[in-house]
């Protein structure tokens, strides 16, 4: 079953780039021409909020994270698995890639652990582990050439969790780390991880984790930024190969062994 | 490739079932103790109906038929592709069953035509024909002992369509003929095929094509029964091995050569 020549492409985009058409077009252009075996991993974007808004559900938050109850639960459950998931399945269709569109519950892929709740219930969240990832399964698929596209939905005990998607990215890669030659990419809407976090021309081409801990600790990093190098390095220390994080546009770019963007390494 | 000594389900569980949360736990629990390898096909139920309520879409009909406007498209893609199917597929999984959840642009599994435009413009209304389906990737799928769960939805040039589950279960079956011995049936909330519309104690327990047309003639058929019955009678035209229509409740019953509702031949 190992298959260590081969590159695998594991792809994660957010909402940025599922909100800006221009820019999901090309970027879906580009992901349909890898011609390499290749996971897409998406998260969500503005359509979630946007009909929350229209059916009169309160986002709630506590420190900065999102709470699932029930109502966004199945609002997530509509949006993620339906909506953004199925309308990216059919436009790499027509662009001749064989996409199939899935989440964590589907054919068992990712079983996760409903976070327990502590001083905060963040409600349906999911926590996962690479050990929850159906690795056979995502093997199978991808020799019979499909392209899973995955959304950042996960399950246990008969229900679905919320599972962040650039979590959802890092797991999935540490699972098939054994299989292939990972190649992990965290695709935004920055050229790279940036030094100076408004300054878009300080991106940093190669950062080890002692840079990356001291600009933690100098407050570098914008929110969005931290989950993406907090499972970036998560990965890179479980044994994932390579993990860049670089421009949705750069796709193509980085398909051999320079980087455009920050290559992230031990 | 052929396995005709192999007995497939192909069942189909329309909005009834899936709106009443006792029957439908008794069908999941049902479905899920076959033993042979099967498939669900499920149509739409209230929840779209609510939620096109909540957020204002008018549904607009012409003929009893429902119009697939853009915005009637986004919805459906999120409470049938999204809400209806994952929660199939994952209480399924909890049941034991290995569901995997997808609509027909997943791996190209069933490829539509868009209903040209007539007196009538149904909108993004799919149609479909045997050829579209893609046999080899179901094969694939129930050789995994995996269980797939489709949404009514399918695609042409980038585009999702709504496609009607009775012909999408009809189709299927004659698509798959070749390979398997096939047991269509179509499960809902009456006993079979009534012989006065009204009364639940006239089930037909076998009926012949004389017969349907002659009951057809005199107008015997609630609005419901026709699709179902005419993708019934194409399926066993088209060399479909079993249709039987019967009580989502009695599925288990119907797993033997006996048939407890209405079993059609030609």
């Amino acid at each position: 079953m190992p298959d260590m020549n081969t590159r695998l492409y594991l792809v994660k985009i957010g909402g940025h780039v599922l909100d800006d058409e221009a820019a999901l077009e090309k970027f879906l252009n580009d992901f349909a021409a890898l011609e390499e075996p290749k996971i897409l991993i998406h998260g969500g974007g503005k359509q979630a909020t946007e009909l929350s808004k229209k059916l009169g559900i309160e986002p709630r938050m506590v420190n900065g994270r999102r709470i699932t109850d029930a109502q966004t639960l199945e609002l997530v459950t509509m949006v993620y698995g339906g909506l953004i998931n199925k309308n990216l399945v059919v436009r790499l269709q027509h662009k001749g890639c064989n996409a199939i569109g899935l989440t964590g519950a589907d054919a068992h892929l990712i079983r996760a652990t409903k976070r327990p709740a502590g001083e905060t219930d963040y409600g349906f969240a999911g926590d996962v582990h690479p050990s929850g990832v159906n690795t056979p399964m995502l093997y199978f698929l991808l020799k019979q050439n499909t392209v899973p596209v995955i959304a950042p939905l996960t399950f246990e005990n008969g229900t679905l969790l919320n599972t962040n998607a650039d979590t959802l990215a890092s797991v999935i890669a540490v699972a098939l780390r054994m299989h292939f030659h990972i190649k992990l990419i965290y695709c935004f809407e920055k050229r790279g991880v940036l030094q100076h976090a408004g300054d878009d021309t300080s991106v940093i081409p190669v950062m080890d984790m002692a840079k990356y801990r001291q600009l933690l600790e100098a407050g570098a990093f914008r929110n969005g930024m931290l989950p993406k190098l907090e499972n970036a390095y998560a990965a890179l220390e479980q044994g994932v190969h390579e993990v860049i994080i670089i421009h949705a546009a750069e796709l193509l770019k980085n398909r051999g062994a320079e980087v455009y963007g920050t290559r992230l390494i031990r």
